[in-house]
Order: C-alpha cells, then structure tokens, then sequence
C-alpha cells in the first residue's frame, strides 16, 4: 500500500491555541438535536460548562444570543446574576466573549419578522430586545454585533411591499447604530446573509445584496458582514468569491464557518466536511487577508450524537481548518503550483489592462488592429492547476 | 364544465403596441437553436427582417450586440453598408435601439474572460472592442449599454484571484464610462449579472454583489443593473425581490424578462412560462415603480420550433406580459384582497417604527415593559392572501 | 380594465363534496408551527376537532400517524378510549380513515432511523412500533398504509453501507407484509420517497428508487407508492413526470398533494401556490388515469397564521384543486389547444414505431435511405401549444 | 510547516495501467470547448491519434458514439476504410473498444427525441441510425452499448404523454434487445438516466428511475445502466448512493466518471475535481464490490486549455481515482476509523433484524415491551468518523 499519509505528521501545528482566534456560538455546542421532525436528543448544557470545556479544547472564545445566557423572561436580578456568574467563568477560562447577537426568531412574536413585521409593536418590540441584547454584548465586552434576519420574509410574495421592508431594516439599523454611538460601546455591527429557510424569501438573500444595503445606512462605515459557508452555499454560490468581494469592499467584519451542501435546508455541518476544495480556498484567503477576526464557527452536531459525540464535532472544526492553514501555506512554496500558477498567468491579473484614461490612449486602443485568433490559440493550463490544488488537498504533495 | 375564461375577453388590452415598450435582442429571434449537444436547427434571419417582424407583430424595439448585427472581422466599409441598411429598416419600421451591448463571448479569444481573462492583452482587445461597439450603439441611438460578463469567472478557483478580477473589472468600467463620457454620448451602463455558465462561477453572481460593486466605480450614478429573471432563478432567490431593491437603490436602468427552473443551466424560456407567481408581482412591480424603460426580452425559441414558432415566441412573450398587467391592475381594486392585505397589515409596513433616534425615545422603548405572548397571538391571514392571488392569477377573480 | 375573470363564476363546480375524495393528514391542519428556528405559534387541536371541521368545510376523510391520535407512551386502556371515542367522530362526521401510518422519526430512540438504524434494538423496536399502528389503522378502516422512511439515511456516508441498508429496509417490508396478509387485514402499502431532510441523503430518494426497490421484495404486488409533490420537486424534477411513470407502473396506490421551490428545505405549501404548470398537469393526469384513491394534503399552513389560518389553508388546497380540474377539463375541449396539440403531433407518439421485431423488417428498417435533412425541417409548434396553456391557466382561454 | 504529503510517496501505485481498466470516450479527449455562448477553441483530433496518445498515458481502453468515428452521412466504402484504419490502431496500441454508443442527439432531426419524437419517422430512423451503430460497436469489439436518451423529453409539459413516451422507449429497447439476440453480438445494454438538459425535462431522470423501467423490458436482463456522476449530482442526490442501489440490483453495467456541483448545468469536469468526499466512497464501492467493469472518464477539458491541457486533464481522471483508491485501501486498516465504525455500529446493520416471519415471532415482537428512551441515550459517534474520513482524504492518516 502507498504511503499517503504525512511522515513527520506535525501534531503540534494542528493543535488548536487562542492565538488562532476559533470561537464558538454558546448554541452551537448547546445544539439539542431539535429538527423539524423531530424532538431534542441531547441535554441542554450549561454555558458556564461549554465555556469551560472550549477553553481546555484551545478555543479563544465564544458568541451568544441574549436567551442562550439569560432566559427569555428573566428578572433583572435573575440576570446580574447568570451575567456575574459568566463572566467569572470566562476569567477563569480565558476567554472571551467575541460576538453577541441577538435571538429574533424562536419566540412567536417574531413569526412575520422583527424589524420588518408588519404589526408595528412587534417592531417597536425587536427594537428594544436588540437595545437590551447589546447592552449585554456591551457587558460582556463584544466588539462585534451580528444581525441575522432570521425571519425577515415572505412565503406569500403579497405579504410585504419590498421596498417597506427594506425601509424598516434600514431604519432598525441606523437607530441601533445611533444608540451604540449614544452609549459609547465601540461596537461594529455585521450583518448576516441568508437566502430561505425558515422563511420562504428572506431580504437581503446573500451577501451582495447586503454589501449593497449598507450602503444606504446612516453610518456605513460601523456596519459590515458576518458571511456564512452554509447560507450562500444554499444558493450554489460560491462562498470564497463572496467573502472575497467581502474583504476587497472592506467588510468582513465576522465569519460563520460550517460546511452545507448546495440546495438543501441549512444543514451547518462540521467546518470541512463538505466541499473542501471551496473550504481550501476560503482558508487559504482568509491567512492571506490580514483577516485578524474571530475563525467562528456556527455549526453543530449531527442528531444521531451524543454528548461527547458533541466534542468530537467542535475539536474536528479546529482540526480541519489548521489541516487547511497548512495546506495553504505548503500552496505558496510547491513549485509545481507555482510554476502551473505562472502558465496560468494568474499574477499577470494583476497588472493593470489599460491604466487611467486619456483620449488618445483610448483611441489608439480602439482602433488597434489585434490578431484575435492568435491572441485566442494560448491555453491557461488550469487543468494542470487544478489538478495539483486537488493532490495538495488530498495530502500528496 | 365552469366558466373559467373572461367573459368579454377585452383582446384589446392584450394586443402589443408601441407603447408597451416591448424590445427584443436580435440574438433573441436570431438564435439558431444551437445547444451543448446539437447543431443549429433553424436559418438565420437577416436583422432588417427582425425588425419588420417585431414591428408587426407590436414591439417598441430592438437591442444587439456589436456582432449581431455586424459580423465580426468586418471591415469598415462593409460595417458601414450594414448600419446604413439598418438604420433605413428602423426608420421606415418605427422600431429603436433600445440598448446596445458587446459580445465577449463568442470568439475564443475570449475562453478565459474578457475584462478579468488573465492574459493583458485579451483585457486590452476587450475593451477596444467594447469602445467599437459603443460607438456602434450610440450612432444607433442606444441609451443604454448592457455589460453581460459572460465569461468573467472560472472553473478552478485557483485561476484567479477575487480581488484582482474585480479590480480589472472595475477598471474597465470606468475606463469605458471615461469614453462614454469624453465622447459625449449620455449612455448609460447596465451591468447583468450570472451566478454560472458558461464558467463554473463568475463574478458579481448576483443582482446583489452588482449593485455592491457599482459603488466602487468612479461613476457610480451612470451605472446601473439590467437584472434578468434567468440568472437570479438559476440560484433560486426571487427575482420579485432581487429587482425590488434593484429599483429601491435607485438602480432599475434596464430589464430582462423570461423564464427558468431553479437549479438548471441557462433556459431563457417565454417569459411567463414558468413560475407565474413570481411574475404575476414581477409585472406589478414594474407597472406601480415608474419603471419607464423598456421591456425587453432576452429568451429563445424552444430547439422543437421553425422559423414560425419563433414568432409564436415572441408574441407569447408580449401577450402574458399584458395578461399579468391587466390582472395587477384588478389586484388593486379586487375587494377581497384589499380586505386581506389589510388583515395581514401590508400596509403597516410603510409606517416607522421608531422615527428619529433620541436617547431619551431609546431607553423609553428599551425598557417599556411588553407583553410578547400577547403580541404573538394574532394571526397575519397570509394563507387567505395568497389564495386570493392565486385565484387572481388563475382568472377565477 | 379587462375582463379577465370568469363572467358565470360556476361557484357550484370549485364546492369540495366527500365525492372529490380530498383527504388531509391530521398533523397537516393540527401542525403547531414549530420550524428549526422557533417554538409553536399555535394551540394544539383535539383530533376530533379537526375531523369535524374537515367535514365542514367538505373533505372526504382524514389519514394519520399512530401518534397523531394516540400519544407515544399512552396505556392500552387510554388508547382504547381515545379510538372509541375517535370512531364515533368519524360516524358522526360521515369521515373515513383514509390511510395510516407510523411516526418513526419524532423521538429520539429514532435519531439514527428505523429500519435502518445501525441498533439492531431499535429496527425491533420499529418494526414493533409498526405492528401496532397497523393493527390502529386496520381498526380505523384504513386500506393504505404508508411508509415515509423519514430518517433512513446518513450524515456521513460512511456511517451505513448502503447495501446493508437496502436489506433491512427490505427486510422489514416483507416482515411487515407477512403480517398484515397473517392478520388478514386486506391493506396496501405505500412508499414514501424524499431526497433529504431531515437526514443528509436519505435512501430511496424519489419515485424512481422507491419503484425500483418494490421490485426486490417477497410480495411486491401489495406495495405501491405514495409520492409527495414537495419530495420531488425538492430534486427539481418535474412531479408530473414522476406520477406519471408510477401510474404507469401501476404503482400509484396514493398521493400527497403541497407546494414546493425547488433546491429548498421540505416547505409543505398549500397545494397549487407554487409551480401552477407542473400542478395543472398532476391534476389533469389524476383526473384522467381513472386513479380513484384520496387526494391527500400533506401540507399545512404558513407558520404566521393562527387558527382561523389554518382553515383557510385547507379551504385553499381544495379550491385550487378543483379550478385545475375544471381547466383540465376545458383542456379536452379548447378548439386552439386540440390544434395546437395536433400540429406538435402529440396523438402520434401513441402509435407504435416499428411494431413487434422480425429479421427482415428490422434489416429492412436498418438499410433504408432516409433524408434525415427533410426530417428536421418540421417545426412542432410547442411554444404556440404551451402558451395555449399558459393562458387557459391564467384563466383567458 | 508541517509535513502533510506523503513521505513514501508510492508513485508506482498511482501510475495508471491498463488493468485499471480506465476508459475515456473519444468525445472526450476529443471535445473541442464549443459551449452554449461560444465555438470551438481547439482542433479536433484524429481518433487513431487519441488512441494512441490514450495508450501511452495508461489507458485501457475506448468508448465511442457512431459519429465519432464515422462522421454523420458517410458512405460504406468511407466506412469501411475508417474502421479498418481504426481497428489496426487498436491493435497497434492495444487498446480495446470497452462500450458504444449512438449520437441521438445532434442532428436537428433529433430535436424532439429520438425513440420518443413525435414523428414516427424520426422515431424509425433512430432505430435504424442505432441498429447501424451497434453493428460497427461489435465490430470493435464493443461488449457493452449505451442508451442516453439526450433528448427524450421536452421543454412544454404539453407536448409529449409521458405514458406514451414510455412505452415508445421501452418499444425501442425491446426491438433493439431482439436485434442484439438475432445477431449473436451478445452485448448488453446500460441505459444512462439524465434529469434535464438539454431539455427541459428527461424521461427516466435518475439511476432509480431507470432501474424501474428496465423491470418492464422483455428482456430485462440484458439491460442495466450506466449511471454517470454529473447527471445524478445536478439533481443533488449522491451518486454514491445511486450507485450502490444500481449494484445491489445488480444493474451496474458500465460507469460515467466525472464531476459537477449541484444544481448547475452539465459540467462535465474532471473526476474527483468536485465533491472528494463522494468520489472517495464510490472509488471504494467499485473497488469492493467486484465490480470489474471498465472505470469510463466521460468528462472534457475546461474550455481554457489548449491541446496539451487536454492530456493534463486526462491524465488527471486517472490519478486521482488511483488516489481515492489507495485511501480506500487504508480505510480498511486505519485502527481509528476502524473503532469508529465499531463504535457507529456500523456492521451491526448487516445484520438481520427479526429474521424470516412467524405469528409467533411477530406478535411477541410486537406486544414487548421497550424502554424506548433507554434506546435513544446511546451516541453513535458520527462525528468522529466523518472526521477521520475527513482526515484520510486529506492525507493526514
């Protein structure tokens, strides 16, 4: 049998640190089981738990929504005193709270949506539960504020006018913007795509058309994206190109890392496990980027697993991403890639085609005479591209 | 057997004129049926002949590509014969140019892009042959000139960095704005975008990521969208939703109506000849939005048809249009949905929810005391809407 | 405005009588409104309750899970009251119990599949669960018995071999088989095919496994199909088509009737509010195949509405039906459609082709000369023949 | 950086010969880039030369369509000196013809199907044109003969009964089937199911409902199928699956290897180049199955590549199945991912659950009692195997 496996495997550099940035949503690990079909297979854990056990698996820390920490409906005092409790056992950890959110979607209330409900106290409502979830961010000291729309949709195209839709999101965030600005919380917001499900059409289905939404905000600049492997992966989009485009408008702002097939229910499987050559990439830009956010993963375990098969799922996320980092650094020193990358042209990419305008530089271009058919019998080799991206992936080269 | 169909059939209000502003492509008509797998089925139809053809049969309008009309590797005098001809044929026919675009496509010079092939050269004759073409397009009177990246993407993701396309993309586009504008000519751009084929991804997949990456130009306000039903469905996000926040964003400069399944290659199908929904509120939009460019269709003849089914074709395409337009209009007035879409409070959604950020409006909604249960029972009667459209659309209503 | 509604509405025609056979699961309109993102939003309902509704409102019976009635964990002296007191409903209502069948993926013992699961404990435990909800069935008169393997399939594909899958799915079958001949109960049973969700890859994914793996069992003539609109469609092929081939092996022993976008999460819409086309051809097909078993909606109400919502949707599904079926019907007759329909040459794909083989007719046929050219000249004419259908669908023909 | 590739790399055992039995169509080394958007961008390639050049990169062997060899209206004598001329480079290179096959599909006359035109006369020169063809396929040798029915379906649902256009398939299939017995040529048939493209909508669209017609054939026995990567993955169902069900019914007679992403038009790409993991578990399912049968590449080269990118491609296939192939091999030894399937339980679903029926047995089954919530503690470690199987693909075990 061949030896494909690595020699000298390098265990040290596939173990997980905090300065590798991985967290962790608290309802991820605390996942049940639940489905459409069916009821929870797992017990609840306790966030101060999941916290701990994160820490001694090399996490750097963790995100929440306002009712993964403190139940809907609690007392204030109930709440100082889960929020004390917390942040204890986060000192104790060391680590740290990157991101909170808040939950607009499992309580009825929300089932036509939060900030785009047609009943205006239902809007009022979501308004103030962010209000208060940001004041618990703030606390807990995320820096980083996520906006899912969980259910800002349709199943009947009738049931909202497009436009006022968009209006009321846009008029939710610019008033959530001016109270972080008000209460001086130095936090960024990252707003988080999605196209269906649980929602027959969700506004702003993926994440051009919510680069293309900030826009129009009051304060652009304080709010970007929280992309997902799994949402733009629904759509059969290409998740790297659209983390890409992303960083190249300035606003990955978070990342939700999972793994998803193209055109099924959100299935946010373990980061890796499906797709790993659009997960190859993702990685390899994300090192590449200057990207110093969280690696967050928003995932959870198959039903069919127990609570340690729980584990198992969280160290396998870490894994495969630091098995990805490597490959990707092993990608810029293979002389083969490099050589197939030069065939390729790919750096003649970045060179300017026609550099700033002047008249006569673009008539001379129009009216050039150009050998079109010569020009067009060139190949680009990206078979022979590929292929190595390929063996690099699968660890033979 | 019930009376289903309209009593008074009003063939009137379905008949195609003028000032429907119906266009067609010359492509549209033109195209001769070939396929991945098989050869051309039908003659080619001289463009003077489309034309007389689509004035007959009521449309407002013509769009082509540079080749359509001209063959490529024309020489000046023959080019200049041909637009002659061709200006005399819309003349007498009554027909305009209602837009003009470039083929970057067709010739294989073009097999690794066109604005982002990574080959400088190909990038340079790209838009030498787009700056030909737009001069075409204005000495026909085109107002509107369509950028269809056919071809912008790749099949290995390793054969081009994002960032790097996008800035040769949007270098192109601005070089070629610079000419529109040196030149004087007040077009305006519509960019179209595609999530796949004939590349394994593009770039700017869609009406979205577009819309995000025009407010990178240096002329952002001359550049808009032409967003078709085709492309946006292939990725199965609504094409209804995808146009509203194109129009809401100010940037609805052009249209391309037909028909596709989801998750299938590229249909370009009679427009109204699937999902009937979708564009039953497609029409609508455009009717109620002042949308008052053209309507243009960019879809084909099945491979089963003659030359005699193209114009069956053609004339479906406008006559579902003004079906779909007549029952818009009864949406309005139809009793029983005005009853519903106020039990789902439509029109609710147009009202702020919160006004005017002030601290102390804030913290006094921040912590209003609500009761969410309450809020949650009501019911929005969405299933009663949407049956009621339903029905609208069968013409039992 | 155009007259674009039915003048003598025949409001008497779109009536649901028990003779239309509609059916609906009691878990369709008793659905709770639960989704993977939320709690309910709705009361539950008392199935006799429902039962007496559905006769209201026209139904001809209902269909149920063992569960549905009885709930798990009830003692036989609690079930035996609840079915005596369920009976009387059904007699008073005048409603019959169409099908039944057995929830196999609601508890958790179940999270690994039923038939399938890899514990060889728990496929006893199914295959017993089974049993008892036959023997429920049998007593409620049920004729059909439906099998939906909802959690027979896999995560990760290397967790079943599916060939040990395909064996104990068959093994159960045909033990089941056995019992019900044993007990002389006189049912069929009826697969139930769905892609994935809420498994990964679910086995026997369509119509076309399921009717390949009835042909491996011990006693295939008393098993049938029972195929699901959404189920199929969710794959993006044409449900019709599927119907179409069971009828045609003579396999259609029931149906589940909803809506679906296709490449989405299971939506279970009202049935006809999407894909009109593919819904007015399941319908003229029923209708014309001499199929007499329920018409049976398996879906339910959107997850916004409340109890009267509910109603509306039932009401929906049935009224859609029978418009589809009066246009069915005016199909036959629509003198442009018949032509149409004769031009495509649609009647002459009945008539044989070559007829039974003999050597010298086949080496005649081989060796003939044929101007194929001449062949392909023809036109069909089915973009004029699908817009005719497209306007008796919107209701202008 | 840490090693990931294999230290022994074993370039031996991923060198490709003929006992790999790899096959590729001459359309597939031969395939010229032609797309719906552009023409061709390489030179065609004389058949004898690509047999040749398959010989020396390790193949064993060829599959053809008539007109690959013999261009469309040749006479007998241009025929004979063709295949003559072919069959002494055969023998030169030592290659065999492994399968063949009929173009049914390029010729306009083809345009509304073949076996189910609606032109009886296309539907009797198909029979011919494909009787024809199966009499040069076993001149070559050719043991085994493909059906794809590329066109047998339609774009308007209207146009064709699916019942008659099933029993104008299996007419045709039957006619063939006795053709083959009256000659002696002893082949056997593999029918290759496509869900769309290039129509609308395919007859027969999956591995499952290709299964269930073969049931309905005269001669069942001499037909299989040959299931092809891309068309079951546009569909989104895993073709390791299909393919599993096609081996346990013992219809696996022939294979098309290739890649796709769902949801998109037929790719045609590389094998492997796409979803590792699937790849990874049909490499090992054919390689434990017994299955001896030719391991067919029927995919072609991006459109970029010039002709050298052609063999990178080619050469590409086999590499990476000989890959897959000895990660198979490990899998079986791998000591952790052994316990992990102990600890799945996997090989307990190779055994029987209740074993052959017995009154006795049954009703003891069913009246035990089980502690159903007992059953449902136990994990089944999932996670922790996809992720070693992960790790394997990834050569880091």
């Amino acid at each position: 049998m061949v030896q494909l496996k690595a020699g000298p495997l390098g265990e040290e550099a596939l173990r997980p640190l905090p300065e590798h940035k991985f967290t962790f949503g608290l309802w991820t690990v605390g996942n049940r089981g639940k489905d459409p079909f069916g009821s929870e297979v797992r017990a609840g854990l306790d966030p101060n738990d999941s916290v701990r056990k994160l820490a001694e698996l090399g996490a750097y820390g963790i995100s929440l929504h306002d009712d993964d920490l403190v139940p809907f409906g609690s007392s204030a005092q109930e709440r100082d005193a889960i929020v004390r409790r917390f942040r204890a056992t986060l000192q104790e950890s060391g680590l740290v709270v990157a991101m909170a959110t808040t939950n607009l979607f499992a309580h009825p209330v929300f089932k036509d949506g939060a900030f785009t409900s047609n009943d205006k106290q239902v809007r009022r409502f979501a308004i103030a539960k962010v209000m208060r979830a940001i004041d618990l961010g703030a606390e807990l000291g995320a820096k980083t504020y996520v906006f899912w729309g969980g259910r800002e949709g349709v199943e009947s195209l009738a049931a909202k006018k497009p436009a006022d839709a968009l209006n009321r999101f846009r008029e939710a965030i610019d008033f959530l913007s001016e109270y972080v600005i008000d209460q001086g919380y130095g936090m960024r917001f990252a707003l988080e795509p999605k196209p269906n499900e649980p929602r027959g059409d969700i506004f702003l289905p993926t994440v051009g058309h919510a680069l293309a939404f900030i826009n129009t905000l009051a304060h652009p600049d304080m709010v970007g994206l929280n992309p997902e492997v799994a949402h733009e992966t629904m759509s059969g989009l290409s998740f790297y190109h659209g983390v890409a485009q992303t960083l190249w408008q300035g606003k990955l702002f978070h990342i939700d890392l999972n793994g998803q097939k193209i055109g099924r229910y959100d299935q946010d499987l373990r980061f890796g496990s499906e797709d790993l050559k659009d997960s190859f990439f993702l990685v390899k830009l994300l090192e590449d980027s200057g990207y110093d956010g969280p690696r967050h993963f928003d995932a959870h375990a198959y039903r069919t697993e127990n609570a340690e098969g729980v584990w198992d799922f969280a160290a396998g996320c870490m894994k495969t991403y630091l098995i990805l980092k490597e490959k990707a650094a092993r990608f810029d020193v293979d002389p083969d890639i490099q050589e197939a990358l030069a065939a390729a042209s790919v750096g003649e990419l970045a060179e300017p085609s026609v550099g700033a305008y002047s008249r006569s530089a673009a008539l001379t271009l129009r009216d050039a005479t150009v050998d079109a058919d010569a020009l067009a019998a060139r190949g680009y080799y990206n078979e022979r591209l590929d292929q190595l991206v390929m063996e690099l992936i699968m660890g033979v080269r």
